[in-house]
């Protein structure tokens, strides 16, 4: 990254914001940012694959619908495992290291400095996912391979809501901080801001709204379904 | 409250934690402490008692265990709909005011001096809760007064997941401050640290994962019920 202003504050200059943000032995990306965001999208294409290949292979019946609800739960499970439990296991070394996912959350943290000052909100919601949301998306691929329909409708509801909350808590401490504390943690150019920050986490706020709505119409489907046998 | 140290930074001295917290225009409470919480008890007892009385009026069979929830709703709609909804809109003007509510607040806030300092990360996530889990708490409260029960499940499984995510947030943000940047938001004396902040919480963290067993079992019971219908 070339762009200015670098941050001097501390001894380490950093292209972050806010620019005093402190970002103890920052060092710049050595990959060029197209190959690792490749790499990246290759890695997560992969386990999506892989995730199919074997539902598939457990249960030859798989609705393409079932497929495509796999494909998104095998996106979550990726992130919200490695790419997440990364970045819960190393943020203290991210600034400073060249591994894969520290370069992408060196590029990511242009949008949200966050993840590179050891912010105790974040490192804690990502906990919280990293423990919980990844097992439970990963659980809720294999009760749909294996038909286990309430399971899967029950885990599938969970995880949405814990998408739909966490993702209404990250932008909205964003925005309040900015608002009462008129700190930014995104730098300021279209791309970090509305691509990555606001781009890149949407899916979260969307997907699940229309996965939760085919549970409760499933669910809700269920009780009808016992209440007419009751009535036989 | 009577108890030292009072900070006297910004001229405004006042009994929180940390001591140098910025707590703008604070007068301490004057109406007793024990006449503010049998009057917030007794609001809350009426609310319970009014929700129960217009559910059994709607569904004179109500079962016992449907009251006992029906209570808890009731509880979490009276708190999140108005007395943290008094915190989202009157925030800023709590320090100085001696409203019951807000002297309820200044209290509270000995335990966690977050709600008497604007902390962005405390008025977002109440906002949600106002918002979100306040009307879902009364709406359950309708749907099983109503015998709606696949919908009396689902916003019981998504209030549930509300409450956990929202008190492991809670408790986490706090413990993780207090490990990186050294912060205590509590008074270090038993009753509040271990009495409010704590006790007065954990509620939310045990109450939510009966009522979820119960909802999974409920939601399975009713796909099985409708497989066997096909089956017949």
């Amino acid at each position: 990254m070339s762009s200015t202003p670098y941050s001097t504050l501390d001894g380490v200059s950093h292209p972050y914001y806010p620019v005093d943000a402190t970002v103890p032995f920052y060092v710049a990306n050595t990959t060029p940012l197209l190959t690792i965001l490749f790499s990246f999208a290759g890695l997560i294409a992969g386990f999506v694959v892989l995730c199919i290949a074997v539902s598939k292979y457990v249960n030859p019946k798989l609705r393409r619908s079932d497929v495509a609800v796999i494909a998104w739960f095998a996106v979550c499970g990726f992130l919200h495992l490695f790419f997440e439990g990364y970045f819960v296991l190393n943020h203290k070394t991210i600034p400073g290291s060249q591994d894969l996912f520290a370069q992408l959350w060196k590029e990511y943290g242009l949008s949200d400095s966050r993840y590179l000052t050891a912010d105790p909100f974040m490192i804690w919601i990502e906990t919280l996912t990293v423990l919980i949301w990844g097992p439970l998306s990963l659980l809720t691929i294999y009760f749909i391979a294996t038909e286990q329909t309430a399971l899967r409708h029950i885990t599938q509801v969970v995880v949405c809501i814990g998408h739909l909350y966490g993702v209404a808590l990250y932008y909205g401490t964003c925005h309040y901080v900015e608002r009462y504390q008129g700190l930014r943690y995104s730098r300021p150019e279209w791309v970090y801001y509305w691509g990555y920050y606001a781009g890149m986490n949407a899916p979260w706020g969307v997907v699940p709204v229309l996965l939760l709505w085919g549970s409760v119409k499933e669910i809700k489907r269920a009780f009808e379904d016992g209440a007419g046998r009751k009535n036989l």
